[in-house]
């Protein structure tokens, strides 16, 4: 009996052992200890344990997540702007007449300034013009294949590699806590559904975006196909994010993080819920990992929404100080 | 040892008895036998065997419904024309121009062979320009108030109590096996999502539909709304629906099941996809337990798309032959 009770003990001295380590396992490992990865785990942790105040039903647990500049580099300029620079120097052929027009004349020439200060929706036209014509499917695989082989100028990497490792903790942590995680961003709806499922874990219909015309068209009997028109439907940024919450999503997030004032009215959509909200901004300030910038950059500007952050305590990420490790490669 | 055995054979007979019992619980009870029910079920079958030609993965199993006609009853009219209706007469004193301008006119003075005749583009018209200056929150607790309470004119139910039976399995069916449906309408997107989840276990955001234009307005300090304006966004029929499959959804589903004319090209869309496929039409041919029409039909014409699924041997469900239940109120 003694022998037993000795082993069942030992038994139950593992077990207990065990639990505490599997529960104290860091889901955010990438996350220096501090303010910013305490208010998220607690924010977690509230809205996730039963019975307390903060609880959230499981079919009201949406996140939002902006992509440029908050899941995914966008210096020195977005990674779309690149695809279509490509795009527009390989069809300039066919289109004479961007070599007079802006802001496809100034593309063409390279100029790195104007590059720079190409906007989302300058980005989306030109987006739009370079692959009218070309089918969803054929559209699609063009983003893949340019994703496969073109290199981010200062890093050397794929741009899928350059996505940020305590984001995709933070996304993981969400899902195992049955969050329904969604991107949205100012950028294309269709650049970016080819490869999030993949990177980020998120699926083509959580992805929220700006997004062009689309045409139906017969091509022989039974082969249907969406033509791309030359023309921006929807641009998904300032308040262009709460309206296409509510027209894709159809609820309010608890969660939002962005990183520019583009992301803003997100954020204030997010918080004017009821119940435990959280609003996040991620502050680029590591020029040696990777870039600084805030109040006076043309790409990822953060100002109007960084003084509503610090108004509102809404969380903002210091890049430097917040963030062990910024890019998956690093941990290899 | 006898004994133990015998107890031990008696154990297994019992699960083996319960085991098949389980396997053969009929999914579709509510469905007559026949090749409408076998087709579903084969193809249910083949898509979710592990190692099978024919098997999806999981983030592929995507399912499209249309609503009105599919999934609840749309006669004698649509049941978002009804909700416009009630509003017009309610607010008409603020708008007298209603009273000399069509359709308004017809529509107020009850004229049921025009109200019948409205097709989803007019009455998506009258919904934005009746509920134009409600937030989105005002309009969802209006549709939610108004479906509380309004009854359909011949069976003196709520409209929610008029959904299809044999449809409620067939979703709950794709649920169990993990696939993800979605509804695909030519209805508005924000009067069905208030009761999609609770109705059809469907939630808001795999709700797709006609739109209109919204605007995000500050009410007061940190208190942002989202207007409705007397605009028509997006029609979510015909061409629209391969459209909206594509903007909202981004993957081509391999299931989808409509009744009308304005589900042909959704129809059309999903069997141009590679693999497994399955293409549904709800035929009305029950005038006694609901209602008889198709070709000639203001509401749910059936006429170009029973000639396509004929020529391509899609499913017609017969509902006089096929359904053996048509309302969940009838299992009572």
């Amino acid at each position: 009996m003694r022998r037993r009770s000795l082993v069942g003990g030992g038994l139950a001295i593992a077990v207990l052992k065990a639990a505490p380590a599997l529960a104290q396992r860091d889901p955010l490992p990438s996350w220096n200890e501090g303010a910013a990865k305490r208010s998220i785990l607690d924010f977690v942790a509230r809205t996730t344990t039963p019975g307390g105040r903060d609880w959230v039903p499981l079919p009201q647990r949406i996140a939002t997540f902006d992509n440029d500049g908050t899941l995914w580099c966008e210096q020195p300029m977005y990674v779309q702007t690149v695809l279509a620079l490509d795009r527009l120097k390989a069809t300039v052929d066919k289109h004479p007449e961007w070599r007079t027009t802006e802001p496809f004349r100034s593309l063409l020439a390279d100029d790195r300034d104007q590059l720079g200060a190409l906007g989302e929706k300058a980005m989306l036209e030109v987006m739009a013009a370079s692959y009218s014509g070309l089918t969803t499917e054929e559209f699609s695989q063009a983003v893949l294949d340019w994703l496969a082989v073109a290199r981010h100028p200062r890093f050397n990497r794929l741009y899928t590699e350059l996505v940020y490792q305590p984001m995709l903790e933070l996304l993981a942590l969400l899902h195992m806590h049955h969050f329904k995680t969604f991107i949205v961003s100012g950028g294309g709806i269709e650049f970016m559904r080819p490869w999030t499922e993949r990177v980020y874990g998120i699926p083509p219909e959580q992805v929220v975006g700006s997004s062009g015309v689309t045409r139906y068209v017969m091509r022989a009997p039974d082969k249907p196909v969406l033509v791309k028109e030359p023309k921006v439907e929807f641009i998904d940024n300032f308040v262009g994010k709460p309206e296409g919450i509510n027209y894709f999503i159809g609820r309010r997030p608890v969660l939002a993080f962005g990183n520019s004032d583009g992301d803003q009215q997100m954020l204030e959509w997010t918080a004017a819920g009821g119940g435990a909200r959280f609003m996040g901004l991620v502050h680029h300030t590591d020029a040696v990992r990777e870039y600084a910038y805030d109040r006076n950059s043309p790409v990822g500007r953060l100002d109007k929404a960084w003084d509503e952050a610090v108004r509102r305590d809404w969380l903002m990420v210091d890049m430097k100080k917040d963030w062990k490790v910024i890019f998956p490669f690093e941990l290899n």
